[in-house]
């Protein structure tokens, strides 16, 4: 993103921090520079050097973080709206995969689209989020689950920024289901993961962090620690797909790994949920509107995991099969709704702690001298409407890296694509 | 609203007309005359002799009936955010009421506030509603609790047709609770409900139905019962808040008094959700937000009442204690996730079956030969996107009473309000 010039965010009626203990500070302006916030604190204490060039007038409005949306598979073609259908009507999981639905029908589309189509769609679906205030977005691949498919998913992931006044961030999922090509020989799906996918995914500087399904029929506890341990060898982090359908310990492992996010979680035990209160540097990611989606009634224990310690995000698991929602600020209500969680607790988790399962705690995801000039004004009084009003109160602006991207004034972010721009050289 | 020239929606990829067993219809155009629909069928049998003077290109998408919003608590003033969190944090509706909170809270704030400024936030949350396609809204008083304050609320509900292009329906619920200036006589209030508001709301023309919020500790069966007699007497239509909390046996008051819904019915037994099913012309009101926001794991039986074949209707329930929601798209989603109906169900249950919800079905919520020209492109291939994306499918057009309200290449609503236009003479 290019180098703003300074911005003053004045009149700012509450500033939700989520520094530290997360402190509110009220009638306050934000000072950006370079794309970082350098002066937090009244109007009158500004700098008196500064060279303000851009105003924004908060209009003493809340003001919060840019949100953080930690764990999504945003780039993916078609859709399985047919296979929700079904579900309400009480078919299984099972009973879909056998008429050919499920990750491989994705993997199919997404094997079949061109960068340049996967790219428009995720543009599209990108934009919507920055409309509702996310400044940040973690994007795993996994619908290839080959290596030219996994690449392709990766780059069109990467391309996002270079149109949309996003960061992203990406996640190598090639451990999200062994394709149907290697049915019946998944031990060689796994040397080709761990062989030839994650060293040209790092060598072609793809993704930050390697992710896996760890769950009964998909990858299991040894199957996953091996890929994990080449993705750290191969000196990327580590994030699990932990506990969700079955409890596999995958949180176990995750936290023995060092990886820096565990997410989903439905099926912890309390001895788990007493570890990642142990360990909160590794990330407790809560994913509830998939379990509304599934039509499960078990949420992950989101109360007993803030108060054994954890950090604790929540994030959209936007994807195709099992979240199709887009929407991080309902996500705040099912964080209070469903998780347990107080309003302030659930706005945390969508700032501060997702920048923290991203590995960006102190530079995302808070607002601070030094970090990032990612912020959200929110269109009322106080941060707390948000999760109050099921996330509909649209921002009043959004601040990204220093520059007003939404905001009163500004033409609202229409289709931004063409194509000829989204065209990359293989 | 104005008389509106011919308007032409050609180019429909789906018409899911809500009519009779729900026919969709594929390729098709509409025809909208008068504000009502006078044709429904290929483009290439539009009546020769039509002057048609606007057109709307739907180019291949989804149409349904605008939705309808069959029961909300709009007007208001002030908010309770504060509630929801304390109730986040584990306080009872108890301890909450006897920290002044509750129905009174906004009784207090909405009797102290203006006409102009209920208005203006009232005219604000049903342009929210209109922009995501509603094009018909119930709202109810109860909130004033005085003869004074209650016929405000219903003029200031009456207003809003003045303001935006949306229907409104309103109802008298001046049994929303007993004030507390009458906590140690609530005859007297009951009284005053029936001899003095209920003439007075139907001598000045500003309700359709009357309500009233039969529960535990609020208004009793024979209570509610005397209420609604009165207003049958008085030419009302009745509703009831029924059996949300408990189960008082609202529901079977309510087809015996020939309701024309009853609403909630969280706590309904096998023996209402039959005679429901017996009665389709008393409709199953069901508000999940309401559900959701109160942390209850009870939601109404959606899918026994479909079963049985009862009508069945879905609302936001939009109001500040209990479900500060005005999303109706989103409602659809929690119809098939948390009641057990089809996609197809619940978009029925925003559109015919909230129609019939308000004696309006034939007319509104569905799209046939002479009803409203009320209409929802949705911007999407297929209806059930709606229910799929959590809502989030931001419509392509909304038509209401045949002219395009919201559109492309069209303003967006702003906010549409002068004060001096919202006043009216006592």
């Amino acid at each position: 993103m290019s180098a703003p010039t300074e911005l003053l965010i004045s009149n700012i009626g509450r500033l939700a921090t989520m520094n530290g203990e997360g402190a509110v500070l009220r009638d306050v302006a934000v000072l950006c520079a370079e794309g970082r916030v350098v002066y937090v604190g009244p109007e009158s204490g500004v700098p008196a050097a500064s060279r303000v060039r851009e105003r924004l007038d908060a209009g003493g409005r809340a003001v919060l973080p840019g949100l953080v949306d930690c764990h999504t598979h945003l780039v993916f073609a078609g859709d399985r709206r047919d296979e929700f259908a079904l579900r309400c009507s009480g078919a299984t999981y099972a009973e879909i995969h056998a008429q050919g639905g499920g990750i491989v029908r994705t993997m199919r589309l997404t094997r079949d689209a061109s960068e340049e189509e996967l790219l428009l769609t995720a543009i599209r679906r990108a934009a919507a989020m920055v409309m509702r205030g996310v400044t940040t977005l973690e994007i795993k691949s996994g619908y290839g689950l080959s290596l030219d498919a996994e690449l392709k998913q990766l780059r069109v992931a990467r391309a996002i920024e270079d149109h949309l006044p996003v960061r992203v961030i990406t996640t190598f999922l090639g451990g999200h289901s062994v394709p149907p090509e290697y049915r019946d020989r998944r031990a060689d799906y796994i040397d080709l993961v761990c062989n030839e996918m994650i060293p040209r995914v790092v060598e072609e500087g793809l993704a930050t962090f390697c992710d896996v399904f760890c769950e009964e029929r998909v990858f299991s506890i040894a199957e996953s620690e091996r890929i994990l341990l080449v993705a750290k060898a191969h000196g990327l982090g580590v994030k699990l797909h932990a506990d969700q359908l079955t409890r596999t310990g995958a949180a176990r492992l995750g936290v023995a790994l060092g990886a820096v996010s565990v997410d989903h979680l439905e099926q912890i035990t309390a001895e788990d949920v007493a570890l990642l209160g142990a360990h909160p540097e590794t990330v407790a990611v809560l994913l509830p509107a998939s379990v509304l989606f599934l039509r499960s009634q078990t949420y992950p224990p989101g109360r007993a995991l803030v108060d054994a310690g954890a950090t604790v995000a929540i994030s959209t698991d936007l994807n195709p099969g099992s979240s199709m929602c887009d929407d991080l600020p309902l996500m705040t209500t099912l964080g209070c709704t469903s998780l347990g969680l107080t309003p302030s607790e659930a706005l945390r988790a969508v700032t501060a702690g997702a920048a923290a399962a991203l590995g960006q705690g102190g530079h995302l995801g808070c607002v601070t001298l030094g970090a990032a000039a990612d912020l959200l004004v929110v269109g009322a009084d106080h941060e707390e409407a948000l999760p109050y009003r099921f996330g509909r109160v649209a921002p009043h602006a959004v601040v990204s890296a220093g520059r007003v991207v939404v905001g009163p004034g500004l033409v609202p972010l229409g289709p931004p694509v063409t194509l000829s721009r989204a065209r990359r050289e293989a």
